[in-house]
């Protein structure tokens, strides 16, 4: 079975898992908006831990109706960005058609599945250090890792398993599982101290983890997180906990994805990692009041941002 | 009656009240560190809202040993030196000595009542927007009342009334109250938010009003205080959150003393003002998780600038 992916969203991640696909002759099509001329004249460049290279002859496309219709959608845009998905990717659309969110946050694919009810949505999770360093040139410089889960565990088989196989011979350690909820809580638990906590005290990963008091603070929202996350139905062990921690403490300094959208004057992925979770755990009769002030914090600096661009 | 008084800690409260009282007659003893030649060469400079004033031929004093036995002692240093009260103050002590802190924060009134369990301990709350703009030369720009209660409601009633009288005839609004431990809570209703916020988010009070997120985040630290000072027998009524909250929105853009602290790279009263209250509403079967996180990132701060000043 060969099947045709089209990408939405061909940045830092979405740029390297359909490059990766690409490169080992997937049938690709990228949707580009700024990068457009560029990658349509000089293709794109990737340099990886696990092998550079570089594609041309791609098929990139400046207006999704412009794209063909594909068997997998692949949505790599930032979730500040998901209002405009459902009109991006219907024209990708046919009978059948997967659609994959690989983004942060909570909640997504729901609010996906109740405007293109007919189609099969799934979550991707990244867990892979990649960035734009120029237009038409990313880094890839540590991990890889996809998880996808499809929502209410609805897909295709046949289409499902040739993902996998796809990902899988362009070289993408690729895990599937049937619980999305439980895989999205799961990342929060890392992402929700670590990429606010990074903007709010402006440090590394390192140096929130080297201070007792924000390793302490780091250690009390992953409990609440992970709190939530059972009254929701996912049930995250005590012992990931302490394993996030041991983990972050190896890692090498490292500035999460709100930190470097932060520092790039970028919008931040407030609602996906923040006030998505917290709302979805209210509802679920769980509150998270160390979660809940970082994101009242994150807010403020958001608005500050807003203020002192506009100047 | 006439009281003796000796002021440690003649900084921006402790030199605007005693000098007050030296301006209307009374008998009043400074000991002073790093100001101790400018003011004894040129006396203290007050530029204040309720009229300026200077003082020459003032009775200053360079170690608390040389300084006569007094009946009211008047600590006003920050709690970041309270570990040096007891031995400073001792030379000054006498049968019936009254001791008054005025300070921020929480629990030193027991701590120095443990420590010198022979005198009268009070607490003052000052209410005033006071600072040291040079060596002997005071700016009080707002406010100015002082709020007295005795620990464990122990003093003598004479010297009590006396000191009113004096700070009365000084042209300083003064109220007493029997329930120190009312008082002190009470005032961190607004110190807890406001100080730590304004270093945490580098905002001043106008700027966190402003902004809906952070003013709700503001009401529910003051909740938690609450919560946490019932839990200690302070009744404080849910409508002073109300008013402390509208106070601040009509206030002049300010910065509290703990910003004024950071900003001049002086240490931050985060024990006193955080870590004491977090302890003392846990033992009392209360937890604070924004104040606490609040704490933790202080915590956080306070070590970065330490590490940042040893370069």
């Amino acid at each position: 079975m060969k099947l045709r992916y089209g990408i939405i969203g061909a940045g830092a991640i979405g740029g390297y898992y359909g490059g990766r696909l690409a490169q080992h002759g997937a049938d690709i099509h990228f949707l580009y908006h700024s990068e457009y001329e560029q990658v349509k004249n000089n293709g794109l460049r990737v340099d990886s831990v696990n092998g550079d290279f570089h594609l041309t002859d791609m098929n990139v496309y400046a207006h999704s109706e412009d794209m063909p219709k594909c068997d997998v959608v692949i949505v790599a845009l930032k979730t500040t960005q998901s209002d405009k998905v459902a009109s991006l990717v219907k024209p990708l659309l046919k009978e059948g058609s997967h659609i994959l969110l690989v983004q942060n946050g909570l909640g997504y694919e729901e609010e996906l599945a109740k405007e293109l009810p007919d189609y099969y949505i799934g979550g991707g999770l990244a867990f892979i250090c990649s960035s734009r360093i120029a237009p038409g040139h990313i880094l890839h410089a540590d991990y890889g890792a996809l998880t996808v889960a499809w929502y209410k565990s609805k897909k295709n088989e046949d289409v499902a398993n040739q993902i996998k196989t796809d990902f899988e011979q362009a070289e993408v350690p690729y895990t599937t599982g049937d619980d999305l909820n439980f895989f999205r809580w799961r990342k929060l638990v890392w992402n929700i101290p670590y990429n606010g906590l990074a903007v709010a005290l402006m440090a590394t990963t390192e140096e929130i983890m080297k201070n007792p008091s924000t390793r302490q603070l780091a250690a009390d929202m992953m409990k609440e997180v992970v709190t939530a996350a059972r009254a929701c139905g996912a049930m995250i062990k005590d012992s990931f906990i302490d394993r996030m921690l041991e983990n972050t403490e190896k890692m090498k300094p490292y500035a999460p994805s709100m930190r470097l959208d932060f520092d790039n004057h970028r919008p931040m992925e407030i609602q996906a990692i923040y006030s998505n979770p917290i709302q979805i755990a209210k509802a679920a009769g769980v509150e998270m009041p160390k979660v809940e002030m970082l994101e009242q914090q994150l807010r403020f600096i958001e608005s500050r941002e807003i203020a002192n661009s506009g100047k």
